[in-house]
């Protein structure tokens, strides 16, 4: 018969078991995190009606939908999650209670160039804080409180977490009379980190962009405000009261630095950073990055920010809430490219290989079910293979534990048991045997799924 | 601004909060159930390339099948787990162990007619055993081991699987001479249950079937061959020493039915059942249904069996093979109609609501770190709304205490909670509190998901 090559498609991830297994154990931790902060979990279907999906649509997001017909329908994969959830709140809005907080870890999809490290199916990792009407300021400072405990828990320790308010850049932008410009403006002093800040001030003044290069150094000497949170927001109190909409934000931020370390937020891992502004039109206050300090190449591994108006395209209400997003796919795959990936992990399918020496293989199974009953992970291993074969596929798998049963073991109602690391082998009576496993699995350290490389 | 009416695809199933929950207790009890019988998690991709996916191919599948094109590229989505497992084996053949262990649980898709009950966008929960060559019957007897494990975990405990060996069937269709015609055969005994034997006898005989009425007779004697486990077999054995395929079906029935025991299967859940032959045509040995007994009329809940060649589409690679597969959407839904979800299942998103009764909320936040550190799910409340509202959020979302924490408890270093079932309330330090309520939860008895109704 003629075979059909199998492949799995460019820009989708397919891991081999190890390395799901080192994935999944990232996405339990998450999960357990976001519980531990009080999100209920969402899961909503990845395809939606175009016109539902679309509702806002525009720009390089929409050229990038799977998107297609199936019968009369109109049909587009998520492209995110922030959308789903917008729709899910509006549409069942009668049901939720206020605050609503949701966490929600899900595939993606987008239609991208195909490239290294870009993926066209990736999970992001969701959470959002809704409110009704109105949403307090101390979620603001949650939010980047459940970043460090994401990452510290993960087993990340060298990144930061930088914050802006939106509110600020607002604010002094309209004190120099450059409102209608910001949105350029801060796209420009996004590339600040880049192209340095002579470069800059070149392009905020070149072309018809209607700014003075007076307005320009004010701008650069603004977003170059640098130093420790106490430091920067000491520097912004200089723009006091010439607008409104700047005091707000720096209140917010206030409030923020504020309760960060009542969150238990060491001072280090935290700062304000005024020139993050998070390209996207709907974040109206708080804004956050984190940033790997090793890898800054890579960009932010987890961001978001406040916005005033979760669902506009479907509602009336005014839905304002917090949320941020871990693109997991792509920080899964950088982490391994690092060498950050904990091969300390046991990544083992089973916690003992049970090898029967005998063709009756009541006993065999009888102590794998006792074994399981413990919550032990047990396989029968009974192919016909050579004795070598079979130690060679435990040791292959990283299977921690052989256990043979023979005539003699059977007899004396004994088992053997081989501890794969140490070579060490002790025969122990059934009833024993299965205490001594747990405990000795109960012994093994608990490791993060990351672990840094010495610096 | 013109408001886009939300609302989610039909046939595609999204949960609210509580409901979700029950949902996800349920695919993390199938992890932990598969991760003790040693199966390995795995996760393809929802979309494949066409010509992959559909090697195969043919029938009402493939009209089902969501496909399109995205650019060049001509794209479906999996419509079960099988398929890319057989891909995945192939591709990475060289990277695995066998016998390869695997569970997958994901969505699937399907574009059925919508009705009741039926979805578009659902969730299998699959394990399949993957053996190089050759695969021990031990295996066959295990996955219905597993079955009885995975829905008595659940809660469910009016279930029976349901055995039979394809071997036992084509033997004994080869006997009458009617190897050729036991495709139809199979296909009309399956009716049995819902419309009678004579009926049955009827339909094997009319029309060009080449059937007799002495051999619709000798089908019918031998498909209504019922009895306790013992009993099938004994009359089994007068078929005997006829055809090598048939006492090769009943050893491995024999094998399956001895080593069940072992497993810890009760005989009671367990039967014989010579009219299953399930639809697919790979399935080679043992075939598996599995019934609810107050609810036959919603057919298998879990079905399964064991193959010879996985994956002869990909590979010349001889990769035999059993497996099950839950369609838990389905499942779920059915549970959800019938009345089986267990209302005692927690659903509520925090453990603890903190209500701060002070415009700083330092200690709110701390103690909330404090509860967290110690793996309580806690949640702040500060919305500023009255004291009546906040109760009733904690009151709606089933959360089981409320902690209150006034400028008296601030200075006096105390918390005051609320057990929200028992009405009773007592101020206790802050060291003891955390303590306290991470007791009381502990005391909380685990509940399963299922809970059938009284009958």
């Amino acid at each position: 018969m003629a075979k059909q090559k199998p492949r799995t498609l460019s820009g989708f991830m397919e891991l081999l078991p190890e390395r799901q297994i080192q994935f999944d154990q990232m996405v339990a931790l998450l999960r357990q995190i976001y519980s531990l902060y009080s999100f209920t979990p969402l899961d909503t279907p990845i395809i939606e009606a175009s016109e539902v999906l679309l509702a806002k649509a525009g720009g390089e997001t929409e050229k990038q939908i799977y998107r297609f017909a199936k019968g009369d329908n109109d049909l587009s994969l998520r492209f995110d999650l922030t959308v789903p959830l917008a729709k899910y709140v509006a549409l069942h809005y009668a049901q939720l209670s206020f605050p609503f907080r949701r966490f929600q870890i899900g595939k993606v999809y987008r239609g991208e160039r195909a490239q290294r490290g870009r993926f066209r199916e990736f999970y992001q990792a969701d959470i959002d804080v809704i409110g009704d009407g109105t949403l307090d300021i101390v979620n603001e400072a949650e939010i980047p409180a459940i970043i460090y405990h994401t990452f510290t828990t993960l087993g990340l320790r060298r990144f930061q977490i930088r914050v802006n308010n939106r509110k600020i850049l607002n604010g002094f932008y309209a004190m120099l009379g450059l409102s209608e410009r910001s949105g350029d403006i801060m796209r420009t002093v996004d590339k600040l980190d880049k192209i340095g800040s002579e470069k800059v001030a070149q392009l905020l003044t070149e072309g018809d962009t209607g700014i003075t290069q007076e307005q320009a150094q004010d701008i650069l000497k603004f977003i170059t405000i640098k130093g420790s949170q106490e430091e920067v927001l000491h520097s912004l109190t200089a723009y006091c009261n010439r607008n409104s909409t700047f005091d707000q934000g720096l209140d917010e931020l206030n409030s923020v630095v504020k309760y960060l370390s009542a969150f238990g937020v060491p001072q280090e891992q935290f700062v304000v950073d005024l020139t993050i502004a998070r390209g996207l039109d709907y974040y109206t206050g708080s804004v956050y990055e984190t940033i790997m300090l090793d890898h800054p190449e890579i960009g932010s591994i987890c961001s978001g920010g406040r916005y005033d108006n979760l669902a506009k395209y479907y509602t009336d209400k005014q839905l304002p809430g917090v949320g941020i997003s871990i693109g997991l796919t792509r920080l899964f795959y950088v982490l391994q490219e690092q060498g950050y990936l904990n091969d300390q992990l046991p990544t083992a399918p089973a916690d003992v290989l049970i090898l029967p020496m005998t063709d009756d293989l009541t006993s065999a199974i009888s102590f794998a079910t006792l074994l399981r009953e413990g919550g032990v992970r047990a396989q029968l291993y009974t192919e016909n293979k050579k004795f070598k074969q079979k130690m060679s596929y435990a040791d292959k798998l990283n299977i921690p534990y052989v256990v043979f049963l023979g005539e003699d073991e059977i007899i004396q109602n004994t088992i053997s048991v081989k501890n794969m690391a140490s070579g060490e082998q002790r025969t122990l009576p059934v009833a024993e045997a299965a205490g001594f496993i747990q405990n000795s699995l109960q012994l093994r350290q608990e490791v993060p799924p990351i672990q840094e490389p010495e610096r």
